[in-house]
Parts: C-alpha cells; sequence; structure tokens
C-alpha cells in the first residue's frame, strides 16, 4: 500500500486538525497496536489511559479528551470519533484498493431480454436470466445467479456466487456477500395422511436500499405475500430468515441467527448471535435480544431481553443442570416449608 | 398475472364448487388480506368470526364452516381446506410461472461419459463429472456441480448452485435449493500427539424420493457406510446433517438445525429450528423436538420434547441465572430445612 | 471397489500382521457390520465383548486386546489401532478412488498476471483475479473463485463452489469443502443517528498449514488486522468465524458454531457443535466447550465447560421452566426460611 497524508484526510471527511498536514499515514490501526505510521481513534473516555503510550502518528478524537491527545502528537478533533473512523475506512478502501472497472464479462450468460444498466460490472460466469434488471452503477461478481425478473438496484454490489432468485429485488447501495441465497422457496407443507403436501411459495423477496448481507445467508421468499427487509437492514453470516417474515429499517442481526416464518421485526432492532425468533410473532422497535436467546412471544416494548443457560465448569453445570430438572419439585417442597413454618 | 376461473380450479382439484364457476381469481391471499380478486381458505372453526368480513371472491373451507361461508360468497367445500390450498398453490405455480424448456445449455461442461436423461435441463455453466446419472425430466439449475457417478433421479429439480459430491444419489422428484451441499466430507479425525489425522469419508449420501433440501443445508458423505435421508424428507434452510446419520421417512426439520454423526432419527419427526441432536443416539418415530432444544440421549417413546431457556428482560434474566448456577446448592439448602422441620 | 490384501496394508502402515499377507479385503467396516471380506478396528477394551462374534476377515487392535483378536482370526497389532484405521481410510481412498490429473480447464477465467505452480489442477468455471498465486500440486474444484492477491498454498484442495476473497491466504496441504466463503466483510458499523455507517474491513485472512474447512463455513477478513486460523485447525460445516479471531492451532470445532469478532481461541481446543463465543474474549489452551454452550466471558484454565438447557418431555420442561423464572424469588424465599428456622 501507498502512503497518504493527514491533510488529504481531514480534507475529504472533516474535523480540526491538530498537527502537520504532511504527516504520512501509512496504516490505520486499533490504539493498543498503532506503530509511527498509524492513524488511530479513541472514542471512550475510559481508554484514556492508554493515550500516553500510544505511538500513533495520529489519533482521532472528541473534544473532551482533545488535550491528552495533543500533548501527545497530532491529532484529528471530531464529535464522534467512532463515526470518523468508519468514514476513514470507507475514504481508505476507495483509495487502497483496487477497483473494478464496468464492464460485462464475456462468459456471462445474459438473456436478451435483461436489462443492463450503464456503468454495470457483470463477472465471468455470471448468469442473467430473461426480464432482469440491473441497476446503473451495479456490480454483479463472477459466478452470481440473477433470476428472471429480478430486480438489482443501482450501485448495489454482489460478490461472487449469490443467487438473486426469480422475481426478488433488491434496492440501491445493498452489499451482498458470498453465498448469499435470495428467493429461495419459503418452508411450507401442509400435512396430510402421514406426509406433507408442498405448497408453493408464490411471493417473492423485496430489499430495501443500503441493506447488507453477510456470506452464506438465506432470506426465503414469501408464501403468498413477500418477505420483506426495509430500508438499511444489516444481517451478518449464515443468518435464515424464513417466508413471509418483515424486518423495519436499520434492524442489525449478528451471526447464526434465525428468524421463523411471518416474524414482524421492528426498525433499528438488535439482535444477538445464534438468537432465534419464533414465527408469527412481533417485535417492536428498539428491541435488543442477547446472544443465543430463544424469542418464544412477542415482545412489545423496547429493551433488552435475554435467555441463555450460563456457561459453567462442567461438573457444575452437571449438578445444576441435574437439579433444574426437578426446580417445580422444589417449589413445591419451599411451599411446604413455608406453611408448616406459618403453622 | 393473468386471471383464473374457479370453475378451472375445481376442475383440476375437486370440491363442491357453491358460486359462479366464471368468477375470477387474481391471487391466492391469506384471509386476514384477501381482496375482491382472490382465493383463500379457512381450515379452522377457531377464525370462524373473520369470515363475515373477509373480501375474498371465494373462500376453501370445510363441511363444518359451509353455512358461514356460503353466507359471505363463493366458496369451495372440502375434507381438508389447507391440503387444499398446497394443492392449489401447486396447480397455480405450473400455470402462472413461467416454465423452463428442456434443453443443455452450451456452457455446461459434461463430460461424455456421464448419462443424460430425456427432458433434462441442464442450465449455464453447469459441471457434470464422468458417470454421473441425471434422469429423465430432471432440472440441474445454473452453475450445479454434479460429481463423479453422482445419480440424479428423474423429475428431481436442483436450484442454480448446488454441489453433488462424488457417488451420492438423489431419488426422484426431489427439490433441492440454492447453496446446499450434498456429500461434503463428514467431520472425522483421529487425535495423534495434540493433532488431528484426518478419516478419510469413504461413504456416500443416498437420499429418497420426494425429498426437499432447503438453502445452503450442507448433508455429509458417511465414514464407512452412508448417509441416508429416506423418502419425503423436508429439511429447512441452513441445516447441518453429519455423517452415518439417517432420516426417516416424512421426517421434517426447521432451519438451523444440527444433527451430528451418526444419529438415528425415525420417521415423521419433526424437528424444530435451531435444535441439535447429538451423535450416535436414537430418535423413534413421530418424536416431536421444540426450537433450540439440546438432545443428548436417545428418545424411544413418541412425543414433544423441549428445552430451551426461558427468554425474559435482560435484568430478570440476570438475576435467574446467577441463581441458576448455585441450583444444586439450593437444594442442599431446601433439604436442610426439611431436615430441621421434622426434627 | 477391487480388493487389496493385508500384506499391502502392512507394508504401507506397519503394525504387525498375525495371519496371512494373502487374505482379501474389500471394505473398511464398523466393528458391528464387518463381513468376511472386511477389516476392522477395535481401540477400546470395553468393546472386547464385540470380538468373539465378529466375522471381519483382520481385526486392527492394541497388544492388550492380541489374545482375544488372534483367537478369532487375522489381526493386526498396533498400538494405537484408531490412529491407524485413520491411516488406513487414507491410504484406502489414495488407491480406490479415481484421482484427478493436473491441468487448467479450458473454461477457466484465469488472469495473465495470476502465478499458477506445477501439477495444479483447476476445473471448469474456475475465476483467478489478478495477482492470485497457487500452489504447486494445488487443486481448485470447479467453479471456484479466487480473489485478487490470494494465494493458495501448494497441495491444498478446494471442492468445487468455493470463496477465497481478495488478499486471503491459505497455507499448505489445506482441505476445503464446497461452498467456504473466506475473506467475506467482517460485520462492523458505526451507528449514526438510528442508523448504521459501514467500517470497510481493511484486513483479510490468513490461514496456516493442513487446516480443514467443512462445507458453507464462513471466515470473515478481519477489520484492521487479519483474522488467522493457525495450523491443523479443523472446522466443521456452517461455522461462523466473526472479523479479526484468532483460532490457535489444532483446535477442533463442530457444527454450526459461532465465534464472535476478536475472540482469541487457544491452542488444542474442543468446541462442541453450535457453541457460541462472544466477541472479545479469550479461551486459553485445551478449553473443550460442549454443545450449544454460549461462552460470554474468558475462559483461563483448561477443561471442560457446558451450558444447555437439559432436554425433557414437553409438560416437565415447561413447568420447570415457568418456575425458572421466578428462581432469585425462590432463593429469597429459602434465605427467609433459614432466619427463620435459625431465630
Amino acid at each position: 500500500m501507498s502512503e497518504l497524508v493527514l491533510g488529504d484526510i481531514v480534507t475529504a471527511l472533516g474535523g480540526e486538525l491538530i498537527g502537520s498536514p504532511e504527516l504520512t499515514i501509512a496504516h490505520i490501526s486499533p490504539l493498543p497496536e498503532a506503530t509511527p505510521d498509524s492513524i488511530t481513534f479513541l472514542s471512550s473516555a475510559r481508554m484514556r489511559s492508554q493515550l500516553a503510550a500510544c505511538e500513533a502518528a495520529c489519533v482521532i478524537t472528541s473534544p473532551a479528551l482533545r488535550e491528552d491527545a495533543v500533548a501527545r502528537g497530532a491529532a484529528i478533533i471530531t464529535p464522534d470519533p467512532y463515526l470518523y473512523f468508519a468514514r476513514l475506512t470507507q475514504w481508505w478502501a476507495a483509495r487502497m484498493r483496487p477497483s473494478v472497472a464496468p464492464g460485462i464479462h464475456p462468459t456471462a450468460v445474459i438473456d436478451a431480454s435483461a436489462i443492463i444498466g450503464s456503468g454495470v460490472f457483470v463477472g465471468p460466469g455470471v448468469v442473467i436470466e430473461p426480464g432482469a434488471f440491473i441497476g446503473d452503477g451495479a456490480s454483479i461478481g463472477a459466478q452470481c445467479y440473477i433470476g428472471r425478473d429480478a430486480r438489482i438496484g443501482s450501485q448495489t454490489r454482489l460478490a461472487p456466487r449469490v443467487s438473486v432468485m426469480f422475481d426478488c429485488s433488491l434496492g440501491e447501495r445493498c452489499i451482498v456477500h458470498s453465498g448469499v441465497v435470495i428467493g429461495a422457496d419459503g418452508f411450507g407443507f401442509a400435512p396430510t395422511a402421514g406426509q406433507w403436501e408442498k405448497i408453493e411459495q408464490l411471493g417473492a423477496v423485496r430489499i430495501g436500499d443500503d441493506v447488507e448481507i453477510g456470506a452464506n445467508t438465506c432470506i426465503d421468499r414469501g408464501a403468498l405475500g413477500d418477505t420483506v427487509l426495509e430500508n438499511g437492514v444489516k444481517l451478518d453470516n449464515l443468518i435464515q430468515i424464513g417466508h413471509n417474515v418483515r424486518i423495519g429499517a436499520h434492524t442489525a442481526m449478528a451471526g447464526n441467527v434465525g428468524v421463523a416464518g411471518s416474524a414482524i421485526i421492528g426498525s433499528r432492532c438488535q439482535i444477538g448471535g445464534a438468537a432465534n425468533i419464533l414465527g408469527h410473532l412481533t417485535l417492536a422497535d428498539d428491541v435488543h435480544v442477547s446472544v443465543a436467546t430463544v424469542v418464544t412471544r412477542s415482545i412489545l416494548k423496547p429493551g433488552l431481553y435475554s435467555g441463555s443457560f450460563p456457561c459453567d465448569d462442567n461438573a457444575s453445570w452437571e449438578k445444576n443442570a441435574a437439579t433444574l430438572r426437578q426446580l417445580h419439585t422444589l417449589r413445591e417442597r419451599i411451599r411446604a416449608l413455608e406453611k408448616q413454618s406459618k403453622s
């Protein structure tokens, strides 16, 4: 990687620069690993004590920590250092990473009825079916599959090996990682004489703008209506979204989460890794769910909800788990003791 | 989508039509969202109260609800409305969705020794290795990989981007969704001096007829014998089936389930989402397992089994979880109190 | 499959052969399923009783079981029969399975600046981007994607449909199964006014030698530094490894495990299926975690740790789970009883 100078950063992203704009930066580093050619950030006053020993060329920090920062060298002062850091990574990636030139690879198989916008990249081995639409400036990574009548919004980027099935749509500026499957059939069957009759999934998936979807995550198509992800939803890897689910704007879910069919999840929710949300229930806006929690009922009040078994050394766990299987009986015994003590 | 008339539906699927066979239908809708050009269904008497206000052109319902249904408009009377609805979705999809014409795409790479049946579709970018067999009327979606000597039964449909590895087989009329991996190596290693020596997985995967496998689900090949899914098994997305597992006929599993190696699961079982079944154990026929339950021992009696930590507001959970770590001690204290009260 | 004789096995793998080296073997079988043309193994004295009835042509066993083994027929005596069995499967697979001849398939799309070693196999539909490096004897399965500047070590084998993204590297002799995604973006966002600002993930993934990665597993690239898997790590299917995670040498993880960002996991750990390890914590070397356990704090002492809710029949579970939500109150009631009994 080549080097950048502090002045360029502040010109692009703002903030008050204390120190020389000519100072060169070769890395963005976390505070504890910063070297004399790094820029780093300090967002929490709790980490103030680490500042003095930090060797970074420049520290991005808040007005409250200005004096400490300046005491040790160059600084960029900004109200939200973590947000500034996020934007710096974007600016950095745009300048330092090789960019992909628009163009259609000759090995892509694109139906003549598909509409491809201007400035689009279509990688090798991509398949685009009849009636599909690819918006301006979109990037379709190698070996992706874009089904019939599917729509990819402008500036949306699909990594290699993504499937977008028949009739599903993504908005603008989405990022979809490798292995994602959008629009496989929801899991619907009618029981009949000990067997299962398939319910064809006639809906689709509708995804808003600025949505990011992690690797190998699956979003099933709706049974009759659509599965919907509103604007700004962020999904991590290996998440399962069942049919007819609706996820409100700017809700984020960590890896391995499962959301069963027809759950309605509010806006700005945060769902911890490996949590499971049952079907046909509702989560209000701003509900946070802890890691590995199983949500079996609607949650109508914002707040943090939890429910995982505490980890312990195995011998202790075994004793407690065995007792847990008799917990109801223990309550009865406490009741009996209470009655006795009152008599 | 174009429109269909009620008479066509009843001609194809049976049932008693009350009302005009000329009535046109543009949508299949859930009861609460039905519009005057919809057909809907009502399978449970509990929802009877919603019937009067329903605007659907036609309601599929049971003899028990005939009078209520007729009071509001056209109806199809059938003993099992939910099953009728399932069959209606199939009939609808077959008529309303674009169908795929048989044919081998010129970009598919098919070994000369592979056998391709009649009426087969092979999509762009598909790879079919030596000795593979594709049955009549099967459909191999774009970018699939069919390994050496693998067998795909007639009428089976693979979505794009499915891997069927060396020597594995699928029966007839199966549906496999995008990203599925059938026949990766099972997880087997012998420990040796703090390291692991690979146990080559010499078995394969054998899948019966009418099996459906959800997106990005993985079914590992057996270590010495085979991993087996019997007829009519239905697996949702992101499920892990370990080596040497056997799943009985018509068993259904929801998303994110894990089944460890050599587990033997009966017929007509239902496994809730994110449940985990340990290895080398047996589940009888007709065992139902709730969401997120960890099955650590064999279950030899049909019934419903559960075991997830109840979800609560975080403060309550923290207090209860902390106490849970001392549960065994609480039992000792109750015992002590009981002794004392008897003395 | 053709047949092999016992003498060939002992010549290749060592051990003391008791019986005729001309005895032919057609299968490797587990002890209970062994037939007269099988070789099997017995590693535990607990299974000694099964030996007499075993029909296998030859039993691999330890010196301690020599007499029992010899009493029934041919045997190979070796200090670690399970390890011998593992090596036998490798030898068997190398001789009995069709091998892949080196060569570059004409449909592969390989940038002219990529470096391809000698004796490499590159399958149909593979895409290899500029600057990538493929070591001698590596095998890149059909439809894989090798990103810009990625490095695949010599003798490493990628199954079909694997993604190795920009700048990521794998060591030598690794095995990567179908659907794996190495180097998708880690899940990093800065909150801003109820929305999320993407933190570009500027690190990569560095994988050591002799690592095996199961189907559809995802290993995210680091945010600033790298995500690291040391030598000999073994990951099962559908595992999620977050950004900046470090996994020590020879650690093994079963299916569906999730490891959140920046967790540091020691060497020779064993993580049970569906366990979850939170971010920014440390596991010492030789920590074992049971199935479905949620690790929320660092574990600094080797040992076995557990924490899953015990499975029960649903009625019992419901009663115990309901009581669990009042567990803290129960403790208060016990305290009150204790006070009373002392007064």
